[in-house]
């Protein structure tokens, strides 16, 4: 137990995870109510939206006027997401809202990467290797390596940790060559393959090769085992993860609940701050902007806690 | 890892749990057909229906057409509920398709004994002792106590392993003054207080009194913590668990999901299997059962994993 972190950085995704998927169409008006009130819970980190193409994702096609809209809040990392030349403009338009930071972004498997990005992992490397560039020329700090479908592949199956450590390699080569250092390494389970004993063994494993690399956890909950996943990794001293409230994200699809967000925003802070571990969160209010965001969404979200409230509710009443 | 059990004995408590708490109403052969599908996924426990008071749990006013019209599959323990001498006498109208046995029940706080039974902790002390003679001198055995909420109350706040220690005690002297011996305890999270450090200290207080218990867990979800729980469990060793398919159970409301139910037992079963403990159960077959108690009423289960599909699924199909 003496592993456990002190502090965890949680970094929510809520809005840019959830507006993308959701079949909506959502507002503007209450992107920016969700944005606000989440920048009132003691969240430092937002990530508020993507800037891609609004054919493919429309639910990001008001992108600027979200970003435009909202009232930033002094202390707070409001970020964004792109994957092109053309996104990075469209964010470095915000440089003085957003906090602009770039990633490598590599997948686990050639099977994912094909589906996701219709490249090989090879022609990925080469289009990383030329963002990286880019991101460097534009004055834009590139010290993130992700790497997505790290403990499993719908596609291609269990995904062991020396192929997660081969890809690794690759993207640390390419931030070498472009002479910028990778600091933090963010490992995805993008489609919840993860178990606890995969989370011990991956990590020490990838510790083992790199034991001064900060590591993050994106976890998703698409088989209910995201919260214990990340209690295995709070016990090896995670401190960093991305989070959803109220578990925004996955696949809702017609009268059914679809395939799992993010792991819950709401459940991860309770779990931590019921262990001592401090996230500088109000959960309470954070539970108050879950339901905010389910009645946003218009429909049920897979937290449970949002429905059932926080203990310190209880034992207030109690006391 | 070494303490990690074989074998878990799952209890499948999905009929009597869901349908006692569903708005409905669900028919009689929905509630048939649930618990012959159950039957057919390997599960070898499945509690079918409580012999309450209909007017109190409308939901199980049909109990008695239900046990009367499943068909028995030889090798499974079919069990019931009941509160009171006539509920008994319901259930031993059918001893020849269900598994009698009693246990004793107690709680683990004044407040929610009050708040469930109207009566103080030491009336109910009183009530199990009347309730532990009438099953014996049915010839009807008990070996089990049970504790309900023994891991926190949303009336009195945390539970102590210290206060739970108390009311074994007290368990634990009513059947020795009734001449029959304890061999199982289970604890009941009864309204999701449980954290997984908070499980390792009781399992570990309560062992160090009672090393001979077999110690069994009834986790509710209702802060999505269930998973995490069980798996903290079953690193200790722990092998026996109530669970619910889809996570039926809990409190749904117009609209909304409301508190979560048990611990789902697909993904506690996808959980234990993928840690290489031994279910006995299909877990494909189960995740089907799982779709079929969320289209019996009516709306969205608890479950991820009914709508997300196993790996092994997934690891045919890229094989």
């Amino acid at each position: 137990m003496t592993d456990l972190p002190k502090h965890v950085e949680i970094h929510e995704e809520g809005p840019r995870e959830g507006f993308q998927i959701e079949p909506g169409p959502i507002s503007t008006a209450d992107k920016i109510r969700l944005i606000e009130a989440l920048a009132e819970t003691g969240l430092e980190h937002l990530q508020v939206c993507s800037f891609v193409n609004p054919r493919i994702v429309p639910g990001w096609a008001d992108a600027e006027n979200v970003v435009a809209g909202f009232k930033a809040k002094p202390g707070i990392h409001y970020t964004a997401l792109w994957f092109n030349a053309n996104g990075l403009e469209r964010a470095l338009a915000f440089h003085d809202k957003l906090t602009i930071k770039g990633a490598i972004a590599l997948t686990a498997t050639e099977a994912f990467t094909q589906k996701n990005l219709h490249r090989s992992h090879a022609e990925n490397v080469e289009a990383m290797r030329k963002q990286t560039a880019l991101h460097l020329s534009k004055g834009v700090k590139v010290n993130r390596l992700g790497i997505m479908a790290a403990f499993g592949c719908n596609y291609s199956g269990d995904v062991s940790p020396a192929q997660v450590i081969s890809v690794v390699k690759d993207g640390l080569a390419i931030a070498a060559e472009a002479g910028t250092e990778i600091t933090e390494l963010s490992l995805a389970d993008t489609m919840g393959w993860a178990i606890p004993p995969r989370i011990e063994r991956m990590i020490g494993e990838v510790r083992a090769q790199w034991p001064n690399l900060t590591l993050a956890l994106h976890l998703h909950d698409t088989r209910g085992m995201a919260v214990s996943n990340a209690h295995a990794a709070l016990k090896m001293g995670v401190s960093q993860f991305d989070s959803t409230v109220g578990g925004l994200g996955g696949c809702p699809f017609a009268g059914q609940k679809g395939a799992a967000g993010n792991i819950c925003t709401e459940e991860l802070v309770l779990l931590c701050e019921e262990m001592g571990i401090s996230t500088g969160i109000n959960l309470d209010k954070l539970i108050e902007v879950g339901r905010m965001a389910e009645e946003i969404v218009g429909h049920v979200l897979p937290s449970e806690l949002i429905h059932a409230g926080s203990l310190d509710v209880f034992r207030k009443q109690a006391a």
